[in-house]
């Protein structure tokens, strides 16, 4: 076990895992947002990314059962409102349905998850497990990505724009807060592990954490890229170019 | 909703579904008994299915623990000893250490589990969320995939010693029981499925966990596809030729 980190010390190396681990990394993100996919490529990771979008308020609100104080439990639900909406103005889930039809897929076919990977639901699936089962202060962790987001979202939001004709800004609406929630979530998600991880196997537990929602992340990018890039094996039953199409009649 | 099958319509459509999305069809499977894969190539398969291995018997616990009667127990129980063995003779899981050693890992890279592919852990980890999270029925109906075992073990055993001068009868000991083992217990499996399956929806739901089961067999071999054959694409932190070799430094 290594010594304990100063809160320096300790930020510097959550945020070295991003430098090395953060999904950004990835071929198919650079694929994405150098405009080399296809429209259905887009389609496919806009389908599968919606899961894991659907998901977000739930391990949301698994946090949100275990944190015991009415302050702690206030910040938090501010993540869940930010991506169910508060009924007049749409959330995160709402406006990630919106980017699905806006490339070309049926509302209904994208919310029944019918045609996502098998291991986008089993990464995504892992995500909401780890978040119940493991100590607050780890799921807590599991959060911290959203450190490396803002910079991302810049970078995607601007490749799509200037890459794809058929990606509009309101196709990306979605995008359009994240930076600044992420920002405000990650700082009061950090300062949480900092305070909160005073002894050196917990702070390895939150840079555990973070290497778990690391690969949660960059495997449905690995899974997108085998089943819809190279070399391009579907598995049985997933979604295939054409299917779930918005006016098809697969919808 | 369909109509009720008989039994006889009922097994058929199991059976179906191992012949559409059986993890024997997987390109990955046609590498591996067919000769054309690395020693390297061998070792990821081996490594990472040993962390399936592992949790089979955790499943079975699972399931075990949630079955009301003692002739019902000692049916599934039997499965726990097939793989952790009884003291005496050695179990699946030492077997497939075996496997793993034989084909020149080291014994405790293996156990750690360290190496094994992300998608890996998350799809061996939602099939035991699945038996402690579903119905009974549906836990049991999970197994059914041992109908279709049989077949390819021979293939597989008979296809690796003819190919891979590195293998030995010795090292594919772990599937020497398996074939009478996977008889009997899918043979009890899918009676309990028939008998218990009275109503469309709970026939519906029995095929639906075996399309599960299936998907979780199928995403390990994508995963060691992409990771390790084409485009190879290892995702940071996992397992690399040359690593957790018997006798090397990463032991």
């Amino acid at each position: 076990m290594t010594a304990l980190l100063d809160p320096h010390e300790f930020e510097a190396a959550l945020r070295q895992i991003g430098a090395e681990r953060y999904h950004n990394l990835h071929p198919f993100h650079k694929l994405l947002h150098g405009g080399h996919l296809t429209r259905e490529q887009v389609q496919a990771w806009a389908l599968n990314r919606y899961y894991y979008q659907s998901k977000i308020p739930v391990k949301d609100a698994l946090i949100l059962s275990r944190l015991d104080s009415p302050e702690l439990r206030r910040e938090w639900r501010r993540r869940i409102i930010d991506h169910d909406g508060d009924g007049t103005e749409p959330g995160g889930i709402e406006k990630w349905i919106a980017l699905g039809t806006g490339v070309g897929l049926d509302r209904g076919y994208v919310i029944s998850g019918k045609g996502i990977l098998p291991a986008t639901r089993f990464a995504v699936d892992a995500y909401v497990h780890f978040v119940a089962e493991r100590s607050l202060l780890e799921a807590v962790a599991s959060s911290l990505t959203e450190l490396f987001s803002p910079n991302v979202i810049g970078e995607r939001v601007a490749g799509m724009l200037a890459h794809y004709p058929f990606v509009t800004p309101a196709t990306l609406a979605y995008f359009d807060k994240r930076p600044v929630q992420a920002k405000q979530d990650s700082d009061f998600a950090l300062r949480y592990c900092i305070d909160n991880a005073r002894r050196p196997e917990d702070q390895e537990a939150v840079l555990d954490a973070l290497r778990f929602k690391c690969d949660v992340l960059w495997a449905q990018l690995d899974a997108l890229y085998f089943a819809y890039v190279e070399p391009g094996l579907t598995p049985p039953q997933a979604w295939r170019p054409g299917e779930g199409q918005a006016g098809g009649d697969r919808a």
